[in-house]
């Protein structure tokens, strides 16, 4: 533990998902006081169809 | 809030995402008397090889 | 299948949890057109102090 | 219930899918005394890119 | 990797936990051969008023 | 978009969560270049009696 799994839009680079996974596990460990060994990270790629706020798709909202 | 995570066989249509955003939103607001605005809904495209029931894959069960 | 993960704020009543089911049950059954009897709704009961939104906790805004 | 939600690395068979599938589902019927059709499994293929251990993804460890 | 989330109902006890953790990871290590330390696995225990099948609350069902 | 959800073990105080909140915020805010308005975050306590590694649960493992 911790286990974090993390939705976001698809199309991130490789290296925004290097970048998001080496900050998120510092910033675990800074404000729980683990080793980062401890942390695991899931990233899952949501297309803009399979989102939507106030029942409107993102894909719809231009977003 | 409320965030809503559906898993659901893959293939359906865009307008059928539209309208199941639009009406699972709806549903969630009369029930809990919130706002659209505060509800958010993810959707994940799910293959039949990857949901099983009873301990067979749906894609062997012809569903 | 679908199966539906709904995480919302704690407190709510069984009434409203009833009626939450029902009217997601129905509203997924009308988009998707599937029976009711493959719909299962798992609810989440979350803290306020464990929902942060803009990196502030809920339970610190008054929501 | 139970619902079991599996995030493993994308890439094996179906023939492994059909094995997890079904001794899974046995090992939980004989740990909580269950009957098969009451368990569900949901497999999430996850890309080596999209997972990570001690800030790292595992596409950069070469696991 | 693999990351297992198990959804059931409250109120199984610490030794049934023990056995399903065990037995899970066992299945999970012979069908797709890795060893147990990769596997975690995560329970949520989940009250009967919080899960719904075809719109009914299994506290209703008397389940 | 993007929505976190951390599975961590239960007895952290309100104090961590804060820090924890914010910290995790703002390293997808870095990582991904979005605004913090966007990132919602979903803290799951989680009993140590019900997390394994390697099939034996936490909780007998005085961690």
């Amino acid at each position: 533990m911790p286990i974090v799994n993390i939705y976001m839009y698809e199309g991130r680079s490789l290296d925004q998902k290097r970048k998001l996974a080496a900050e998120v596990t510092e910033a675990i460990c800074r404000a729980l006081d683990v080793g980062p060994d401890v942390v695991r990270i899931m990233i899952n790629d949501m297309p803009r169809e399979n989102m939507a706020v106030a029942g409107v798709l993102n894909i719809d909202k231009g977003k």
